[in-house]
């Protein structure tokens, strides 16, 4: 038990250390030495936790994106179907946007984009544990809000693959190309997931709601 | 003229090495060097028509962009504005993803994206010729349809931003995660241009089209 904890404290501090290093310089700016030294181990200890880079890169990947996602179901979770369909979008878009469009994350999405071609597994893991499990989350609450008739969409996937899209696109994009200066603030966020709303329902909503005005 | 003539072939010749090299290993994965033997010149040369790395970087985006953004001008162009609101929308979609939604402009955003942090005016052009470029235009023959009374939107600017995103937030962002073997098909990108327009059209149409049957 002592000993468990004691790898479990090793294993997380390489796990920070890696972080630390790898948003600042990215995958090949870092080498397997320089973790040893920030997490204060050996890199025969680093390589027993983790047996290459590659699999410590994907690893401190999974611990970023991982508890965000999950962050995002418990605040918006299968409790939140008892919602209208209007207060479950804006719910979603609001804690999305908040979550997800954070310099973190940003610099995580970049790097891995940079890796794509090279380290395709890369790619696949922040797709897996980023959109598409957004996506499969709202598939999942637009059948529940198909089955009772507040939402008029043939293809669910579509449709969900849309709304995330039409909140994420612009707030992602100009983060990836310009940096973090162009993550928008809160109130600017805010102000875009309501709009988000109101086009999504307007489309796929069973009652558009009156246009403003 | 014939030393022009000259100059200028040399300064193709010199554009086009840096395109294939840096399209294939990236900005630090090319050398001034390699550049030089591969434009069959020498590096004084390079520097002569280039002065550095980054100059040469960014002139290659610039020559791999421009073209690009000019040809969606030219297929979508001040004339199609004599187009019912509709079908200049779908004119726009259609060609902006068969335009930009390629190979090749795809890596250089890939780039463009993992140098951001260490190359901000690299994020800047590619911004200023891709995206801001299309959203200008977008806004541009918005004030003139919601001048005819065929569009209804406040802000315009969201309005055309958010048609932006809807239509290039899926295919872009799962090329950048997932490469070029997540780009659509033709068919696919059709049909999503198509549910993009009456997307678009329920939300800030004048005459929201009826709802499909």
């Amino acid at each position: 038990m002592g000993t468990s904890t004691r790898q479990q404290r090793t294993h997380k501090a390489i796990l920070n250390a890696a972080e630390d290093l790898f948003l600042r310089d990215g995958f090949l700016g870092v080498s397997m030495d320089q973790v040893a030294e920030t997490a204060a181990v050996s890199k025969q200890t680093v390589y027993a936790h983790f047996q290459s880079k590659e699999a410590l890169f994907l690893a401190f990947t999974q611990a970023l994106m991982e508890p965000a996602g999950d962050e995002l179901g418990k605040r918006v979770s299968e409790q939140s179907l008892d919602l209208e369909f209007e207060d479950y979008l804006r719910a979603f878009a609001h804690q999305q946007l908040a979550i997800v469009v954070t310099p973190k994350l940003m610099q995580l999405r970049r790097l891995a984009i940079g890796e794509a071609t090279r380290f395709p597994e890369l790619g696949a893991t922040l797709h897996k544990l980023g959109p598409a499990r957004s996506i499969n989350r709202l598939e999942f609450a637009f059948r529940h809000y198909r089955n009772i008739g507040q939402i008029r969409a043939p293809n669910l996937r579509e449709a969900a693959s849309n709304f995330n899209w039409l909140i994420m696109g612009a707030p992602v994009n100009d983060a990836m190309i310009l940096g973090d200066a162009a993550i928008p603030g809160r109130e600017l966020l805010e102000a875009h997931a309501e709009e988000c709303v109101r086009v999504f329902l307007a489309a796929y909503g069973a009652n558009p709601p009156a246009y403003f005005e």
